[in-house]
């Protein structure tokens, strides 16, 4: 067939091809599923994973669910390694010894993490007249689901994973519609409710006790270009959200402003400056 | 390993932990997703399920499915009862003879709940140029999905079935977009445009023949907090939409309000307090 | 069961009912994420499909592929084609062979649907400072799946396909949370930001170079009742958008305007008439 | 790759390839499965199939694995009849017609299946002590399958279906041990012991009531060749078992012999002639 | 259809059912085979299950193991117990309790049946010249999966659990050709080689090294039949082969004879009476 | 759980136990049947793989099966070498060089291969009269696939490959019966009728154009020990059979004897020395 032999030719496809090399894995959805899955199962046993787990036997599963997530993430950050490697500076040998100390700084983390999101899931419990039971937003809420992923994204990317964490940041967007980017900070008793819509930019920082709702951005304004006029990375361009504030639905915070600690944004407005300690902004009014 | 022995510790995991008794049904969002494709079958045969029931032998595989259904809800229904309850205060048997009352009503309403769907597809298919047909509506809606989903949940929510209900809200939030909890009130004839970032609160009410697009909230304003500081639940905190109204894309509305028969909420607008009937409320001029 | 005999009366499924006639194909999620995933493969080689494809063997992967893509793709265009048909003014070979014919069509345009995608990730690389390399655009970001699931879409639309390229459009507004319909011309060099909640309407027109941010609609703003107070379908009632247009996170554009060349419309807006060339249109200030 | 090159040349493969014509179905193992699991759910309900099926919903069931044997089978009699002929000589839609003639027989005949294969199940309940229950023998004893294949093949055969009956005995080959033609004539009340090794020839014949155990061949003594040296096809070649005949373990019977109405073989012999009714045939004594 | 009325008539089907009573299991192949694939990984740790497992985390696994296994064999077990229950005579409660206690019984003796499989395996690695490592056995060999599952289900059996062991017998059956009855009792060292055609009988019972080679029987010459012409079951009816005894292949021995002590039995005959500890049992000459 | 510290105890457990080394893969039964699978959809298009190949086609589909093949097989032979290796005496990276060296020699042998199973297939149908076409053998005779696999088999043996031969042999013995060791060296145009219960041994030698039926076996009549008892391994002990030998079903042929050109050997009988060439062997008569 001549269409074959048109989209195997190398000039057509030499820019949109990834030639992975000998012995290298390669990322893979199915298995940061599934250890978004193991980490779940081990940090909310009974809830995640198997349900028969109990006091006696709860051990021998966190056991051989912590040794599976080290295998399998093992393989996931020396894929990113690898796919971030452009050219073949570095030995295989060097990479795999890299994973193995990412996964084992992370599996440290575990206990850590376990603490940190049980903060969020008070605060989505304390914050929502909705919300029956602890146990109704470990299992339902999106919101758990996307930070969950984000602060396992934002944990490996701070080791200098490449690729893995966003991969891992999209799973949940796509499953919650709540887009964090891995790159940002975020403090402890953070909650989100329902959530569509949500988007926190790379550099964003946000400190403790915060809460957003659906719709909320907080984005970058403009970003600078090089000589190039190629976007200058990692420059920081969000906003900084400090403790206790609230940001209602749709709001759009742009830039890297500050929302000073305690102040209250209104919906469906758009913030480009800093924002006083205590204050509230809301919309003006609207014409009937 | 010493992180296996950390994260095995009762202190560790004791308020993440959900304790499952012996011979207790766990919520499976598997049989949740199987049970919502089950009512999809019975509801609209020929365009879910299998594709080849005829009027000759429409009765054995609507026979088949009901059975199903029923057994697969009552297990479910049954998990909810038992993971509702903290202690042990009811027998299980109690519980089992709970969800089957419970499952014998759902599937007695099935019929009605035919009915009703019909009429919200009739209403998208009369609200939107683009739709070529029912067919086109029914196969690829989001809106279709999600109400769906209330319907079922809500039904199963005025029964007093904890958690079940939430979880196939959820379902629907996820691939949709469209935030439904299934304590809301619904009347027929409606429809919702594209959807995605729709939420529609606890204790919302909404009249026959309404239509909302994308990105509309109908939520709370804020909540009382009890004696200890914790948020009152069941206050009724969300609209009320009147028959015939319209609500156009990212608009919040926001608190106990009002609005009334046939009035129409203009985009991007954040309404907190009552709007007549036949309203039109719209957002300022914009500057250039 | 007397349930299961008022659910299988006539009258009572059948204006939800879809009767399958003997030999027809019928549409199949499963069947369309498959073609999708074949495309992937073979536009984006060593990325999705096989990983281990190398130039000595692209060309036995595309030959597969291409073959396994025009057989699934055939069944689908047909089952369209049938689905569409409501009574049997056609004979099932000729249908036959006008899907053959639609995707020969189809897969002779696939080198171009490669070129005009890759134009699609560049502009996504240049304009996102977080962007760290072309890769991860085509792995990670949402706004590549549901504009490639656009393009296919639309050009299968373009062919007179009834109901598959909806659905197809469908699965990627499940997943990104980015709603396209398949109708919209859109250009080259076409960039969304984060993407959730964004709606594109079926007659919008999109020029080259465009960027737009999550939650921006291109909706419609009201439409023509026919004599019986049925919608008229196919009238332009969607925005068109010059090259060089940016929109930004949450604004609102709708009906048959015009948003001219370079013009900027900034967040949470909404925008009901024709905005000239290279103007900036930006909210009205925020009270404190 | 050379050796790519090298096996894909005509003459390379030509003499080990089947053409599949276009739109022809092609003889699945996976659909034969199914085939045979939706008989044994049909004719035995409650131990096959769906577990709870009962007397008030049992009709449903039957209809809904009826229609979908039928679908099933129907596409698998078509790849018989399309595999069987090597060159055109009949369109498409007449062996599409044959084959909806084949398998509305073969529905028809699933009650007296049902009946004989009863017969068989207490013939092997009331000649085995080592049976607990009726039940037992439904459930574990592989000549139950052996010979529910060997009735639904040879019922097959009779209709002229090519390759399929001999696909359908081959599964409960593999299975059992059990060598089964699909051209065996087999009476009422056959049980067979064990099983392993048991092999029965195309044209053999067997009574009622006629029991055989392990290891036991009814096989050809030698056959014709014709003018060109090829083995003359269909010749009655095995043996003839009347009734109430019993062959004990590892004996071979060869040749168009007859074993007269309630003969008994010993184990471990070879038999090449006819043996009278009643008779006892052992094997001589050994040596110690 | 009228054929499906006939099939579901009560009449036609009611000889042939099996009527699941409400909230019982139902025996299932596929628990039955987890069950002895969870057996294999616990008693063989690094050839079955997952070949992770090191000595630093190999309790977390066969905890884990042990605790899925015991969970699915109560249910298996409750389902052979209410199987096997034609009335109501028990209550489900009264039988749960059994199942646990079989079960618990059966997980004790785990470490025994390592030990006696240890055995097994030592003597087919110094019984056969072709055998090259010991792991080759354990991964290979058909006749260790044969002793495995026949181990097992003498367990069981040995408990009163019903229907159960004899479809784990049967499984082994059907993937090695080896048809061990689950009654059969058989001492430490026990070897097959190769192994198709086997049959050992309920009553057999086998001293310590014995070996037997492929297409041996030992079966039942005749049985008892009662007054009502049913066969009397449980009479001992099959052979007794004391230690060290070697059978080779072919060989079929009827009845309740004993071999003696290290007696060996040729190939291809018909043993039906005793034999002297230390004979040499072997064919007549043939002819030439 | 006692018994679980019980069963993790090392000296409990370190006889039935592989230690698995880091990144080391390990013998998978499920890649050696995909590996077998794509064998035949390489050497038999049409009848095994894509049922669609055609002419046109077929290349790149043998292309890519051919890299598939490749890939799987050198994962599978570096098993074989890796769990081989009793102590580290070799590294990874020279067994994964010998593992590509092996697989390149078998992947240059396909061509070979294919043509002689074709005489295998060829004397299949010009020795059974029961046989109705190519097709017939190829796609349903157990003989074809315990021939296919030996002949793979004994390829990767003859390399040296641990392991993998062996599991590749018994993957056909469990389906078909038939247990050919692949050290057996098997001439062209070799045919098996029926097949259950053959075994063919170790150091067995077969010419051209040879027939055996069921049951029958090539095995070892004794085998010497070495000093400490074991079984002398690799030493000939099994029948060598001259072209054009038929052996009738259950003969058991043992020690290393010699079958002349064209001799017949009868069913059921036991030969333990050399037959002439052209002889016949017969069982002596049997009383009546």
């Amino acid at each position: 067939m001549l269409v074959v032999d048109k989209l195997s030719e190398y000039d057509s496809f030499k820019s949109v091809y990834h030639e992975n090399r000998d012995g290298e894995p390669f990322p893979s959805g199915l298995a940061l599923r599934q250890i978004v899955d193991l980490c779940r199962s081990i940090l909310f046993p009974g809830y995640f994973g198997n349900p028969m787990v109990d006091r006696r036997t709860i051990k021998y599963h966190i056991g051989v669910n912590v040794e599976r997530l080290q295998a399998l993430l093992e393989e996931q950050v020396l894929a990113g390694l690898c796919f971030g490697c452009t050219d073949e500076e570095r030995s295989l040998a060097d990479k795999k010894a890299e994973s193995k100390q990412v996964v084992s700084v992370f599996v440290e983390f575990l206990p850590e993490l376990r603490r940190v999101l049980m903060t969020d899931i008070e605060a989505a419990y304390y914050g929502d007249p909705a919300a029956k039971s602890f146990a109704e937003i470990i299992l339902c809420y999106p919101a758990v689901r996307a930070i969950s992923n984000h602060r396992i994204a934002h944990k490996l990317l701070e080791q200098g994973v490449p690729m893995i964490p966003r991969m891992i940041s999209e799973m949940a967007h796509s499953e919650t519609g709540i887009d964090i980017h891995p790159g940002a900070t975020i403090g402890e008793r953070f909650s989100i409710d329902h959530g569509t819509g949500v988007v926190i930019g790379e550099t964003a920082i946000i400190g403790d006790n915060v809460k957003i709702y659906q719709g909320v951005t907080l984005g970058a304004k403009s970003f600078e270009l090089d000589e190039f006029g190629n976007p200058v990375k990692d420059v920081p361009r969000h906003p900084i959200l400090e403790d206790d504030v609230i940001v209602y639905a749709n709001a759009t915070i742009l830039g890297r402003v500050t929302i000073g600690k305690g102040a209250v944004i209104g919906g469906n407005i758009w913030v480009t400056s800093d924002v006083e300690p205590g204050a509230k902004v809301v919309q003006s009014k609207v014409n009937r």
